[in-house]
């Protein structure tokens, strides 16, 4: 083909930056401070002007270009000031999750030989404890927070505040080319060893153009978004560069997400409009609420990920008129790649409403069975889930040097036409609502018949004395594996195994109905929060061989 | 810098396609029939189906790839497949006014090599006048509308509906590299030879979705549209690829544009809530609301580009609950280009909501002085409007072959920092909105003075007795230029350049006003529909040396 005759401009960060300096710049970003009380408060315009200032710090400090900077902070401006001044100078941030268990924390710091890490005052500790292990490769340690002179650590660190103090608000931005690395986010998983996903400016741009479309998240300047999602997942779904782009007041919440009184105030004080969150805060606001029976606040839309809200969530919250809506992404879609937009709950079935929704623009999703065929789109069939988009991870980095050296591990396909197995067995309807179903690893072949572990826990889940449920596939003599539950239960409440049976009865195919339930204190729980599978099965594996 | 390890899928309107159809198959597209009364009603997957038809129908007549086809036709479903069917088949759709005088359409489609010519029934006789000259390369021509075998012309043609019946409904789409060419558009402007600009399937793409977000046109599938504005206009604004990707229900006027009661009729019986057309449209729908009583209809934004919409229309069309909302493009920039989108027109200054808008996301704006200096972004400083961004056209195209050669004319610059030169002069204010206050070429110095036709013109259209008015700079002996007013008046009224004058005094600097009036019974129109200065310019710039 001949060529199209139009400019080429790069889609890279610095573009965003530009186009909200030129329309937005007395639009406000507000964050609750330390204390929890007060809010720090400035424009656009402050914002960049300090973005250039850490800009020409980090070029004062010789770091090097494509180096990696590390950050281990809350949801803040100063965070927020990072996501734009490290890739916009031609360096990577890589968001780093300071909740992660120490050895996770070393393998993720080493993998990505962080030339520069930037940290909160409260997690200087975890970079103290792992010194040994970064001093050949970090040579700057910077220090976020208000200067505090009488902050002691082993490490010689300097004050972000003290660093850019100093510098130019002006700053000659280079214009990256569009498939740059801007950002590097690792993902645990269930399955060990970390691995790292480099996301470009192009990848970050399109994500953000995409979702500003009115059937995603959709932002003007009217709106008020607090991501409460923290920064060090994903770039909080990537909102500091959707937000911008469409020219949103942003509040961040700091590190206190958990706190629903502190939320709930910065609700209401900034008229929030937006916000996204796991359901566990979601759980905690619709309870915060009717604890104090508030019939109303300035929230309209939740967006809820991590995992599906359930239906009694999402009805209790439009009582309060906050549409709760259920998203769907992993660190290799860039986060959100599918959202279930639900303009009017009374209307819409509810089997719609709790599925993951439907893709963004740029995001193509099919099914495969186990021979690799591909199934229909009809919101019956069941099939691994495959994806492709500019927002997709084509592979795994683990960036051994500063040399450009990559490495590809496992899980994607490197054929001429790249899907990434993502994992899950899902459906997908003709109006291209996918629903995952199961974790394909965590889906039970009993006695020849499929059994969705999901299914049988979010049955377990609208149960009035459990906690927490997790289903997982143990060996057994006669059906080759059965369902086996286990069970959190709710304080001062009891639940018995004959009672969940009858429980189900109803509910759920006869083969579908666990086996036994194993009551236990506490979940395992990964490093990203999500019950860890893994460590039940290593457990209980072989609990129904044990007790025959 | 190292790269991103993202997939680098293009961005292509195959990939507008099958998103829509993976979502919105069901969604309907609507079009008034030639008859103007009834409608052909099909879903998007019935759309797409005809488009793969035409796609295996230009494959099966072995049109070449990168070939040229030409369309001149009217608002219609089938001129919207042509959009797909074209440029997703590895071709090049070139949309061409039927409107323009016969010469321009001889050079144009000389220009642009068409291999294939699709025509309306009711435009034929153009091509048929212009065989002689287009025999040596086109190979096909196509006729739309319904098969009519009583059809005569001393052309060799088939069929569109014929030609598609047999063909399948699959075709396997190729995934074509975005930089590609996707389409052709020739702008006229008032400078003599057409200049075509070839979009690529990358900046029609980035330009859809740019247009999707909710400051810019802001649809989701609830919306229902009516792009008024022909599709030879640069592809109707770009709305058959922005509707698509937004999954909006499109309603199709035909040739009906200037016909208001079957407007009116088609927004009512479709629920249209925006819709996008030239200022005349809406004054001709303002007076029909009126004239007929009419307070309030599902029509809630209406767009108005090619020339400003004045104040009072915008304030009468408000009464009646339509936001008309004013934009800005050219050919050279994929149509749209900026927009002010009012929210709330009794809260917004008058002078604001005049202005042409704010940029869209990937268009830069600046202003130079005559010394080639940037100016100030203080909505006071008036300079030559420069743009950059990928939705802007990098050269024109100027085909002589299809071996791909290309030949670059003027008026852009090849710089390394490409900024495209709009011959505009505008202002731009802190909050991005660009204000266009003259062109260029049509600013009058005038003893030492620059003077803005526009301005004149604009003051003069608020008199009750004035139809249309143009001013032009005429050679005067002793000021230099001075401006000369140029008027048609309206029906049975007359005006008296005295009469001007007083009307003028305050509201213009007194050098502003024009040293005389010319009544003249029609304008001078160019081929888009613009009143050609240039026609003026040549008759009357010796007005003043003639009548001394």
């Amino acid at each position: 083909m001949i060529n199209g005759m139009m400019m080429h401009c790069n889609l890279n960060i610095t573009s965003i930056m530009q186009y909200a300096l030129a329309l937005y710049s007395e639009q406000k970003i507000v964050t609750l401070k330390s204390d929890g009380v007060t809010t720090h408060e400035y424009t656009y315009k402050d914002a960049f002007d300090r973005v250039a200032q850490f800009a020409n710090s980090l070029d004062r400090l010789l770091v090097s270009k494509d180096a990696k900077v590390g950050t281990i902070a809350w949801n803040t401006h100063q965070h927020f000031e990072l996501h734009y001044a490290i890739p916009c100078s031609e360096r990577i941030y890589h968001t780093i999750n300071p909740k992660l268990p120490h050895e996770q924390l070393r393998q993720i710091i080493i993998s990505a030989q962080d030339e520069v890490i930037v940290v909160e005052q409260d997690c200087l500790h975890i970079i103290e404890s792992l010194y040994e292990h970064l001093k050949p490769f970090v040579k700057y340690f910077i220090v976020l927070g208000d200067i505090d002179k009488t902050l002691k650590s082993s490490l010689d660190f300097m004050f972000y505040e003290e660093l850019i103090a100093t510098e130019s608000t002006n700053y000659d931005w280079p214009d990256i080319a569009e498939q740059s690395a801007s950002g590097l986010c690792y993902t645990s998983g269930t399955t060990g060893v970390p691995k790292g996903v480099l996301y470009s400016h192009r990848s970050t741009v399109l994500h953000a153009l995409t979702l500003s479309m009115p059937n995603v998240v959709g932002l003007d300047e009217s709106s008020c978004i607090m991501p409460i999602v923290p920064l060090y997942h994903i770039s909080a779904w990537g909102i500091p560069f959707n937000a911008v782009l469409c020219g949103a007041k942003i509040v961040w919440p700091n590190s206190f997400a958990g706190q629903i009184q502190k939320i709930y105030n910065l609700i209401q004080t900034q008229s929030v409009d937006v916000s996204m969150a796991v359901p566990t805060i979601w759980t905690a606001l619709k309870n915060h609420l009717q604890e104090n029976n508030i019939t109303e606040t300035t929230l309209k839309r939740a967006i809820s990920g991590g995992s599906a809200a359930s239906y009694s969530l999402i009805e209790s919250l439009s009582h309060h008129g906050i549409a709760l809506e259920n998203a769907w992404g992993m660190t290799e879609t860039s986060s959100l790649g599918a959202c279930n937009r639900v303009k009017d709950l009374k209307n819409i079935p509810k089997k719609q409403v709790l599925k993951c929704g439907r893709p963004i623009f740029g995001m193509q999703m099919r099914l495969k069975d186990q021979h690799n065929e591909l199934l229909p789109h009809n919101g019956i069939s069941e099939g691994v889930l495959e994806i492709r988009g500019h927002n997709v991870a084509q592979s795994y980095s683990n960036i051994e040097s500063n040399n450009g050296s990559k490495q590809l591990t496992n899980n994607i396909a490197e054929d001429k036409e790249t899907w990434f197995d993502t994992g899950d067995i899902a459906t997908i309807d003709m109006h291209g609502y996918m629903n995952i179903t199961d974790r394909a690893k965590d889906m039970i072949k009993t006695g020849g018949e499929w059994v969705s572990s999901v299914e049988i826990e979010n049955a377990m889940l609208s149960h009035p004395n459990v906690a927490e449920a997790a289903v997982i596939a143990a060996n057994h003599s006669k059906w080759g594996e059965r369902p086996l539950l286990i069970l959190v239960a709710k304080p001062e409440t009891q639940i018995a195994h004959i009672d969940i049976e009858t429980y189900l009865t109803h509910k759920l195919h006869k083969w579908s109905i666990p086996s036994a339930t194993v009551l236990i204190d506490e979940m395992p729980y990964t490093g990203t929060g999500k019950i860890s599978k893994k460590t039940l099965r290593e457990k209980y594996y072989n609990y129904f061989m044990e007790s025959e």
